[in-house]
């Protein structure tokens, strides 16, 4: 998988909600509590597991953080931004 | 519930696997993959929930890092210890 380019990124993103930091996508959801933030965690598990693809989560309460990248070709590429739309579905429009 | 003193912090940590980093008490869970990261999660997330107390929880691919402090007494207070001694049962001696 490649890495893609900057006009590439930038249409990939286009029609995403998430944002850009540097390499990585950045996603921050909020859920009315505790419980519906580890439910969202695992309907994302459930999709990156699915994708053999592996966001970072961070869970602060009912808040979680994903960071998506491709470690292994030091930057973005298709599947990032295939994850990204697939959870994106998960917390709607 | 009051923020412990220092000496009383000490005596509190003797007893557990998790180490301190200022007014944090911080333990890293590896597991086999992913799975059994998310897993570790939610067995956590139950006994947060049941004592009302949550960690905070970072997920990177395998490994779980767990940050438990009492915000609303400036610090570490029983309520940190006792929920640390029931994750730690999760994960063995």
């Amino acid at each position: 998988m490649e890495r893609l380019d900057p006009a590439e990124v930038d249409r990939a993103i286009a029609g995403l909600d998430w944002t850009r930091e540097g390499d990585e996508l950045v996603k921050i959801a909020a859920r009315g509590d505790f419980a519906g933030a580890l439910a969202f965690v695992n309907a994302v598990g459930a999709l990156a597991e699915h994708a053999n693809h592996h966001p970072d989560i961070d869970i602060r309460w009912n808040t979680v953080t994903l960071h998506l990248s491709t470690h292994s070709a030091g930057g973005l590429t298709a599947n990032d931004f295939a994850l990204a739309a697939k959870i994106q579905q998960l917390y709607g429009a």
